[in-house]
């Protein structure tokens, strides 16, 4: 059997999953979505991303298409019917379709579902600890960053731009002059044992995977503070690095072609990353997520 | 024969028209579109608006999907066919389809490109020239405005705002504490003999009914000037309206419960409007039309 997704109350061959050309997320960007690791079967904070996903349909007056027990199945269902072990999942709810219209439709249409997969290698490679170096860009986005919606044409501009630049990603500057987040992941530096990332607030996406290594670091005798900095602030802390769901801990050692520390990636993130690993197998993260 | 749509490559009844799941319409909002008026089966500014959507292309490195002459010819089938007299004609352009990435795909994939119609009555009613009371709102949108992507999420919020609040429309107000444009159309002013909408810049969308309307004011003996204006300057006004491809002109009464002069549509909106629509009838717009 080839390789299934699911559109609105249906499993279906990947390639024919479509949606309608009036979803009101193709036409408005009027969806959000989760990405949520899957580790040897296990969905990785589980619990959060859906939590995430029910407070964002919440800012956008968008109903639960399905109850979370059943998008619970919907998930387990779409692993074990693509044999995923290592894999990334994806759900994605639009308003759904209607007439296309910039106001909202009648509450009496359904939301748009969609869940699908794709294998995904989380193995912790020497090129990952090696780390990247990021470029500095205008923060383009939107006023209200912190719903997860698919308006991530900015995010993506930005990230060719700086990939096209010769780097790896690219580290998002606000008007304020302080860092918002990489293109899709937070941002954040080390100074001693002080950990320092952005506020969440309207200004930035809240990170599950953020919540998690502010407890793995917790665990780890260090202390974060919610706290905005500025490119200078970074390129003089001790070490950088980058935290989501997919890319786990990405060590930061350049920004702007200005090495952070000694230009490799610090003692305190690879003790973070090895820590965040432990968490996806038997801490918090494998709490919360089932067995496939 | 039923409602017909054009989606990559064939004509499909409108009920089946889709789009796959990882169209990066869908899921990054990385598509442009357009929305074209029909009337009396001529298209209003064909050329204007199809200049545009190559425009937004090329900022976004999307190639053409078909030639213009294609285009145009997938334009006027689907008026023919679906017996189109007045009517929108929608056109949007994704970058593709591709497995999920913040960066762009390679450059091998065929960009998206789904064409469709709705009846839609272009009478100008008694109601219409009663104008509308509008509230104003913070600007939350992303930069680049003047790509006329579907990252329209922000603006549909706006929208709904202001139903919400009792009102009909929203002008957006940016950080400057300037007008920027209504949540679907270009907002104006007339102070005496001259008219104010604010600069084309990647603050707004440079309206293709904006341009129209700044040559038919000229034909009238009336000036312009690209700039930007407070809600106080707009308030203090002695008319104001909006101007858009499918409302065409909308005057404006009240901004925040304030009257603009004496809270109903003045003259200069009024020949406009009727400037204007003699225009889409026998001026440059019907010259770069086509007869369906």
């Amino acid at each position: 059997m080839g390789r299934i997704a699911y559109v609105n109350g249906a499993y279906v061959p990947h390639k024919d999953a479509a949606v309608h050309i009036e979803d009101r997320g193709f036409q408005f960007a009027d969806a959000i979505y989760e990405v949520i690791g899957c580790i040897g079967g296990n969905l990785i904070d589980a619990r959060g991303h859906l939590d995430r996903l029910e407070r964002s349909l919440t800012e956008l007056s968008i109903d639960m298409p399905v109850s979370r027990g059943a998008l619970s199945f919907i998930l387990q269902h779409i692993i074990r019917v693509n044999g995923y072990q290592d894999a990334a999942l994806y759900i994605q709810v639009s308003r759904g379709v209607a007439k296309r219209d910039f106001k909202f439709p009648a509450s009496d249409i359904s939301p748009s579902l969609v869940v699908y997969g794709w294998h995904f290698n989380f193995q912790v490679t020497p090129e990952n600890i090696k780390g990247v170096r990021v470029k500095t860009m205008p923060d383009i986005r939107w006023a209200r960053r912190d719903i997860k919606t698919v308006q991530l044409l900015g995010q993506s501009m930005t990230k060719q731009a700086a990939l096209d630049a010769g780097y790896k990603d690219a580290w998002m500057v606000d008007n304020d002059g302080f860092v918002t987040e990489a293109s899709s992941s937070n941002a954040w530096i080390v100074k001693g044992k002080t950990l320092y990332t952005r506020r969440a607030g309207h200004s930035i996406l809240k990170g599950v995977t953020r919540t998690a290594v502010s407890r793995v670091l917790e665990e780890q005798g260090l202390s974060w503070e919610e706290k905005a900095f500025s490119v200078e602030d970074a390129q003089n802390a001790d070490e950088a690095f980058c935290s989501s769901a997919t890319s786990l801990i990405v060590p930061v050692v350049e920004i702007d072609n200005k090495a952070i520390g000694d230009g490799k990636a610090g003692p305190v993130t690879k003790a973070l990353l090895q820590g965040y690993v432990d968490y996806t197998q038997k801490g918090e993260g494998a709490q919360v997520s089932w067995k496939a």
